[in-house]
């Protein structure tokens, strides 16, 4: 089997790539190549040598880019490339031109190929295909109306994403992430950015600014979860899908209250007594427009697993933490 | 004031320039030009000679033909032009090219004329932007799921639509058309054909193959009723829609026999009896998976005002191929 991963070199897609070298294997099938592809060439161990890596970096915008790694006809494609929110926001074109324009090259380009070619393609969409006003939980047959490009960008990916599959060119499932809690790492520029940092910060010994209410309530699942929605989404019946082939990703709905106290319990009191409230109204009204809860039913009929709870969350990341640091 | 109507050599199109030039203004301000584009050139008369009609026709998938149309900075515009159903679904690239395509080069051709020009944009939308499963009666919160490539695109459509007006580049407002029936004319190859082919042939003296049972029901709306939504569309106030920028348009929900019960009040058994009854498997199919009923809540409080009766429809019918005989 060869796979193609768009995206390869995020956090999930490393995590990704990881796991499918240390499996081996996709749904029973021996892995022989995988195409990591990103704007920058993401590097991979592959140690084992049992599995080909052959990465390479380019504009995902460029139909020539994308027709050459499709003409390798890989069994599967996931494609997890994307422009942030924050910069889909603030640069118009770019936003549409990676994060719609990519996707549409790569429909075209798999479409292109014909010959009965039909791949399973895993498409990373998000909850920011929904806006406010919203239901108390969020229901899988609630209109997505986002609040930014970046979300208007994947709503329309998924819509996309279910009429070549309907006509038989490809065989899609889109898969809307959860906020992903604990991102390793820097901070980031993101407006969600402080979901992660209020763990990790504490943990590696700094202060973490908490710009929101304690109240706040989030949808938030686990980097370890993410990688499995991935491989689940990729090897899935998807008969049960029927037309509508993307998925609201089951998360945890917890509020920052929550988070910090099982930081509290899985830590202590000093290291939660790291975060510094600073409220931010620019913030506060970014994340008001935030869904904060779902009903993920379809998701976890189809066999999609949540975390089960967020202190596991917090413990996990600190096993991620220190294999980093043993491996360094 | 000046007006650019893409598509307004169609039914709604023509009716639309016939309503505008009649009224001479729109919003209170006086009409001096509509640009009446179609991809062939329709003619209207304009005795009057107070408004000014440019008639031209060309490709809405070409980026400079309708650059060249915003250009003249149209105060407001009016996009119907689309490739059908039918059409969009034997023809996947031209459906997308038209149907997609023509709605982003028109969005970017406004955005690129920047100095503050943000003119009203309505959209011709429709009820296929939804797709079985359904609710009972739909309502303005229910997903958009199509189950046609018309339907994607036109759902796209909306999408772009309300994040070019979020963003300030337009003022846009999507109206969901119920079919239209009575369409006058020959009975065309629409699967939605027969909705207005067993009120219409009947009156014309002919005889009408109904493909469905009686009991079928569907979301109509007359002629009329689709021109008003329109002018209400361009002329509304647009900051009760918030960022939800497209609506359902109120339609009358109503059964085959309670549209024939309306044919035999308004024209007797004779008429009535005109209808032939010829079950077919592949229409019947097509037509289970559309809505069937609608609240339109959002639509009715924004102003916009659906047909009352159905007997009211036919009778207007009557009335118009009345005039248009009287016209020849």
């Amino acid at each position: 089997m060869r796979i193609l991963i768009l995206g390869a070199g995020g956090m999930v897609g490393r995590r990704l790539v990881d796991k499918l070298l240390a499996d081996g294997n996709l749904a029973g099938q021996p892995i022989e190549a995988i195409d990591a592809f990103d704007v920058v060439e993401p590097s991979f161990d592959s140690a084992s040598g049992a599995i080909r890596i052959e990465s390479s970096a380019g504009d995902i915008a460029d139909p020539g880019t994308v027709q050459a790694l499709v003409a390798k006809r890989p069994e599967m494609i996931f494609h997890l490339a994307a422009i942030v929110s924050g910069e889909a926001e603030a640069d118009f074109e770019k936003g549409y031109r990676i994060n719609l324009d990519g996707m549409h090259h790569l429909l075209e380009a798999i479409r292109a190929q014909g010959d009965a070619y039909r791949p399973r393609l895993v498409f990373n969409s998000s909850i920011a295909v929904f806006g406010a006003p919203f239901e108390d939980q969020i229901s899988d047959t609630f209109l997505q109306a986002p609040l930014t490009s970046y979300g208007t960008q994947k709503a329309i990916c998924e819509l996309l994403l279910a009429d070549y599959t309907r006509k038989g060119f490809v065989d899609g499932v889109g898969i809307r992430l959860p906020t992903i809690v604990v991102r390793p790492g820097k901070p980031n520029k993101a407006a969600s950015g402080f979901f992660s940092g209020i763990i990790r910060e504490p943990l590696a010994g700094h202060e973490a600014i908490l710009p929101v209410d304690d109240e706040v309530r989030h949808w938030v699942a686990s980097p370890a979860a993410a990688v499995g929605f991935l491989l689940h989404a990729a090897t899935m019946d998807t008969e049960i899908l029927g037309h509508r082939r993307s998925l609201t990703m089951p998360g945890l709905s917890i509020t920052i209250r929550e988070m910090i106290e099982a930081l509290r319990e899985v830590a202590g009191d000093e290291v939660a007594g790291r975060i510094r409230r600073e409220p931010d109204a620019t913030i506060e009204k970014i994340v008001s427009g935030w869904p904060r809860d779902f009903r993920a039913d379809r998701a976890v009929e189809a066999g999609f697993v949540a975390d089960t709870d967020f202190a596991s969350i917090i413990r996990a990341h600190i096993a991620d933490e220190a294999g980093r640091e043993g491996a360094q």
